[in-house]
């Protein structure tokens, strides 16, 4: 694990490609505008009304429907969903020239990774990258130019040099993220405990509310379940993609859940306290983290 | 069910006792002060040291250690732990005029209602209330008047004439809450589902979160396990209460977490995105009852 410590300097780029313009490719792309960090933004994707509307409305200068309609470029992000983001990188690599560099905004790596930076590649190099920011509403009108602010985004780049591994780092940062590497292995393991276990979880909680049940459901319900409002084929693909880790947490929760019916039906509330104890001093451990200087 | 559908009148009170004054009965304090409804506010507590700190605040007029010390009151709301609200209300009914009324914002109301319920008293009468607001930080110290505004307080008054029923539904609507009519067996049942049960569920999650994970937990990780902050102690007490709706309802989730586990190891996109689906249509159906203006 390596974190950014300092604010590194910035990188202007003469032409930035965007794969995928929803929210995070949309917010990237008005976060770009906001900093002026590129001279020219290309959003690439299949619905070129949606492309058009999103020039329109000034997150992008350009729109392409394919690799082959693309100006060369030096960065290109793909912001698609995760299982269609090996192919996406393959079609940059086929025309990008060999110093541009790509990266990606996908929530799992390991797969990814290996299918991509198995083999050395003549032409543009693929760092794979994972911004931690999002929110349950899709599509680039939901787009934020403040999305990324403060947030981390990890980078798994094993077997890269350290000057383009910097590159990406320094693109993000300009964003106002901070950086940390990982393996992507180890990356899925904790993505799998941190947001998809999550996901799963709120998803079948909010999946037990009935109607009779509305008027007595406040901000508790609200803010436990408020992930299960992001849409289910772009989560389908991330579970899917990290499916044995978030399998494997799930059985974990599960068992502490058990746990819980357990001490309630024992009528134990020692046992009942100490498991709600422990949640409490987890997440109170993690917050400070987040308070520390060095976090 | 009843729902409040006009704003009904304000009344004024002379003399309304507080017993526990932590975050909710400190807030039902600040509010009152705030919209001017009690000529005098008592607090009543067992820690003489935080509420003379209290008084200091301006959130209370008067500090008492024992209901021996009141001045008459026509109202006493009743905001210690859901185990300790029986043995507070007999203490008020045991010095209150006959026509004072006692409520209380306990989150679990069965036991409670049945235990204070079901032998007509002499002297004043409970009316079991929960008004739905809160957080997961306790203490006075972060009371907010408008705690309660444009939150749901469910109101319990089976076997009430309905006076004194009305007039504890414009107490919590002058606090600027809607209120709702259960049985206290049904309230129960709903909020061990959209309360209790996704607290235990929380405190789970967030119990597995480790040192080297911290990096890659964000947003959705800390609104997910955001109520898993609140007092162990006190949460305890909640759920014991409502132990056996609430280890039913925590199956009924685990059950769901076993499917989610099943279509993922079956790498079953079909089925993962069904699960997925489920979630975010029961809780996009709740969030549209709230929007409506009659909800």
């Amino acid at each position: 694990m390596h974190s950014s410590a300092h604010t590194p300097a910035t990188d202007r780029y003469d032409h930035i490609v965007v794969v995928g313009v929803g929210l995070i490719g949309g917010s990237i792309a008005k976060a770009l505008k906001a900093h002026g960090l590129a001279r020219k933004i290309t959003g690439l994707g299949r619905n070129r009304a949606r492309l058009l509307a999103a020039k329109q409305a000034g997150l992008i200068d350009d729109v392409a429907e394919s690799v082959s309609e693309l100006a060369p470029f030096s960065l290109a992000v793909v912001c698609t969903p995760v299982d269609r983001i090996p192919q996406d990188v393959r079609a940059l690599q086929s025309v990008a020239s060999s110093d541009a560099l790509i990266t990606d905004a996908g929530s799992v790596k390991g797969h990814l990774c290996e299918v991509l930076n198995s083999q050395p590649t003549n032409g543009a190099q693929f760092i794979g990258s994972h911004p931690m920011a999002g929110s349950e509403q899709g599509g680039w009108e939901h787009a934020d130019a403040q999305l990324f602010q403060g947030r981390m985004c990890a980078i798994t780049p094993q077997g890269h040099d350290e000057a383009p591994i910097q590159k990406i780092e320094r693109f993000w940062t300009a964003l106002g993220m901070r950086t940390v590497r990982f393996q992507p292995q180890q990356h899925d393991q904790i993505v799998a405990l941190t947001s998809h276990m999550p996901h799963a979880t709120a998803s079948a909680v909010a999946s037990l509310l009935t109607p009779e049940a509305w008027p007595l459901a406040a901000t508790g319900f609200r803010d436990t379940t408020r992930v299960a409002g992001g849409d289910a084929g772009l989560w389908t693909s991330i579970l899917m993609e990290n499916r044995e880790a978030v399998a494997g947490h799930l059985k974990e929760l599960t068992h502490v859940l058990q746990q819980f019916v357990a001490a309630l039906e024992a009528n134990d509330p020692q046992a009942t306290e100490a498991l709600l104890a422990r949640g409490q001093i987890a997440r109170e451990k993690w917050i400070q983290s987040t308070l520390s200087p060095e976090a």
